[in-house]
């Protein structure tokens, strides 16, 4: 007779009486081993394992979280030392910069439709709204520290630089301790925009260029990512959301001899059209970006449910653990 | 100047530190407002408001949450009092009897191809599996039982029944606490299974058909259901997944001259391919199943990540307010 | 040298030159193998090839297909002899009906909110509505259709029926000729509904069911499509979105000795949440609902799109053989 | 008494009799209105108008069209005179030039798992694989192309260019007639690639950098892409999958007075998750993207089924035209 327990365990149904914090509600995921509540248990059993293990965390992430309601748990995850690197989109800094500056993004407006809004001068990212004096303050902002910016780097004339500069110096420079540009400048964690010219603020700095020589290079931000990884002993990929920051940060292992050894990504993109966003980890070794071995887990869940999830989970481990 | 803000506000980051429990979790997504966080946080607190204004929490659920782990997340909610109604599939029940006669479900099984299950006699239910002892089981006990009910409740040689009478009979039966069929029975909480025949359990009763007569009488589910709603002076209806449970239960208010008062649906349906399952609870107003100024939310995103936070801060809050 | 090519076969790009009707674009589709267009492209040869074979169509339907304009597409489907058997919902039978009895859905309405639709009687299907007329349309002709039913079938003052007898039994007395109800019951195909209570039409015979004894009998509908199965020595699982009409339709295979020997799926639902309407054709397998030989196809995609390319490649498929 | 008559309009069902071409089964979708069918037939109306009314169509697509095998149509939608402008993943310029070489992507590969591919140097694209001489032959011809390029355009020893610019000057020195790149190139059709850095390709041109400066530069790239959208009267966005292309080639209308007039996106990300990536283009309006009056529709579905149904029927439409 075949004994199918042999070969497998039993499942365990998630009971709520455990659940009395964050880290015992990802604890009780993580026993469930099954559907989605299981994945995410999954997910956050590797973060922290591979942080006990000397790892570094390639975080990255797509979609708007700044006006999403994210910025704080990022910055508890950069504070909390979970995230040692960061790629995102030139719009999330963008986000980022109007509160920054004074303008926090709104929510329940009344409106009739996109063309009233329009009329208003506020912009909508789904039911998050940018008011009419949110680009205006960024754009009065950005023009006076991108000239700062020209003046202090440019080398007879030309500014040379890249994104993970130019991030680095805008966190040197605003005063406002809830950016997460500030935050993950003051606790020395990189940004990689790998397309920073896609976003208003890479308009900004377009506008700029029509006075004054700025060049953004691709390549020396390649490099500086790639000897990132390089250097790193041990890397997790932990990924919210796909497109290129997803891409872009998975593909610095290419040029290394070394993979990723710990993955994670959080996505609503789906498998069967084939586009990387939904491509799962798996797919992934076979281009050399994760070790087979590499404990690997997928969330197929809103990012803004998620993240929160795990960034309170690990600060709760790490309290625990200083204690 | 047009002041954007009078008509609207600020949005709130979730902050970690102030996520101490599931409750607060809630809350804090609550305060968000926005994206899938913020629908989360609402959600929550419509139930909440639900059964402190009264009402009865009509709730459905689809898919397969048993083999998925969230057996005793219903239980809670049955025990906690969240639930007084429940509307589900005969694959629920059919694996919860699997579980309360002895046979959990497994996990962590590693198989060449889903033939090779077939040939171990295993069945899949995407990472979750019915070991071969499952089903035989299941039909032995069943077996026993649908006579023993048939002993019991013929009337001139014909048992004429329905699927909450049945659910309610089986639920005296069997011994395993866990069981959610008996949990609901012990708490007087009704089970309706619109179409147990589509299911194993179903076919089950099929076989004892062919020997005894029996019928299970939509038509008097239909009316009991109608007669609870009627009776409740409030409702709620709160949906995980959608299918036939989310419009059986949506339709018990069609024949009466109330509406369901608040609303809140858990599901990665999609609007846009105009099927019922992922419709807006906006487009059952025009049906009359809720009304216009009902509180309502949907939450896109997967059931066994959604359901165990509902519920547990649900008894957290419960326990919070009989201190 | 390992040669990749020896195991492998080279993609083809799907050519526009050569896509000059529905046939050749699906022709077209399937010889590019890959992505969601060669799965569409593997679905249609494998129904092409399942009815060469002699394979019977059983052919199940979710989603409100009806009010989503696909009525046409499933009448072609029968009088081309795609479909041998249906199953599908009491809701596209409840607009079907409403259209038989001449009230078409309409579209194009320019509403406020749902609470005018409401206002004015007019029910929403995403952007699809039924007029203020369909409904009591519906019920006027109903209330006489089902007590001549009675009239015609009860024994003893108890009619005692089931889903498939009552959608033949409405077919043979409506007289609109693009009803597909009709259409189905001019062909011989039988239609199954697995629960009627849960539509309006359900709720038609529920009001009568207070005045006069009507039982719609679960167990004897599952008599008749197990039979249906059995008797088809060869058969051909198709189904256009999950639910309830894909569960009992495949569970027709489980009292037999046979599996389905094709096997296409139209979805959009996922996998990874572990419902059954997401739920892999292999997955399938292991419960004994599919051979692992079956061809089997999963179309990621809106049936809405996608079943109109199907039966229209196939009408054409049909007339090709036979000049 | 109410006529919603008035107000709206019957819908039609699609008839596969009407359908004997891709142009016919485009106008059948068109006249149904209604749900997924409705916006594709909708879409495809709109590029007609747009075309018809002198507009310019700048297409985007993201997502692994090219290993999907979409190639052939993305060449007849530029031959037939269909796009005016293209904005894509340096991805999909990295496969393309792969099939230039001479290594065509396969598929029907029999793999045990991707560590195996891993070990054959197979890399692959869900169902879709690239050889092991794929990227090794990339890298021999690109080594050769780039230091070609360099000693053609470097100015003082530093090559100071742009995505459109390197995408025309390799569209002009490769001779495979079917490679997109050339093609777009022969028809006097830029491609903007708003982050080459991003993809392979872009690592080979990392990799040449490190002995010889070249810059890719974002900021002239911008400049290109607004001069296109400024200079142009009329202007179409036409989208495939989201991403920084969808983003990129939007934001070409931030700087400028007007607006894009006519939009289309094929797409399955969701709206409700706040990404831009699943943004309905209503919500455009409020940046500034299209005018509200602009004939707009979102087809949710696979690319790799839907462009090739648009391709083909916009090349049926022209041929009819030009006879």
């Amino acid at each position: 007779v075949h004994n199918t327990k042999k070969h497998s365990k039993e499942i365990h149904h998630f009971n709520p009486n455990n659940a009395k914090s964050a880290l015992e509600i990802l604890n009780e995921f993580e026993k469930t081993k099954v559907f989605g509540g299981g994945s995410l248990g999954k997910a956050f059993k590797i973060l922290v394992q591979a942080k006990e293990e000397g790892a570094k965390v390639f975080f990255s992430f797509a979609g708007a979280l700044i006006p999403g309601g994210m910025k704080e748990v990022i910055n508890e995850g950069i504070k909390s030392g979970l995230f040692d690197c960061i790629v995102t989109t030139g719009a999330n800094c963008t986000h980022d910069l109007i509160e920054a500056f004074g303008k926090p993004h709104l929510t329940e407006i009344d409106y009739k439709n996109d063309q009233e809004l329009r009329d208003l001068g506020i912009d909508r990212v789904y039911d998050s709204f940018v008011s009419a004096e949110g680009f205006p303050t960024l754009e009065d902002n950005m023009k006076i520290l991108i000239d700062e910016w020209w003046e202090e780097k440019n080398l007879d004339g030309v500014l040379h630089s890249t994104s993970h500069e130019f991030m680095g110096w805008i966190g040197d420079k605003i005063g406002d301790k809830h950016s997460f540009i500030k935050t993950a400048r003051d606790h020395n964690v990189p940004i990689y925009v790998p397309v920073i010219a896609d976003s208003v603020l890479g308009l900004q700095i377009w506008l700029r260029s029509q006075f004054k020589k700025i060049i953004i290079d691709e390549m020396r931000d390649l490099s500086s990512i790639q000897d990132l990884f390089h250097n790193s002993p041990k890397t997790c990929a932990f990924m919210a959301g796909g497109g290129v920051p997803k891409n872009y940060m998975l593909q610095s292992s290419l040029m290394s001899d070394k993979e990723y050894q710990y993955g994670v990504q959080i996505t609503m993109d789906r498998v069967e059209t084939g586009g990387l966003s939904g491509a799962t980890l798996e797919e992934a070794v076979s281009w050399g970006k994760f070790t087979w071995e590499a404990p690997k887990s997928t969330v197929y869940a809103d990012v803004t449910i998620i993240l929160p999830l795990i960034v309170t989970a690990w600060k709760e481990y790490k309290l625990n653990k200083s204690i």
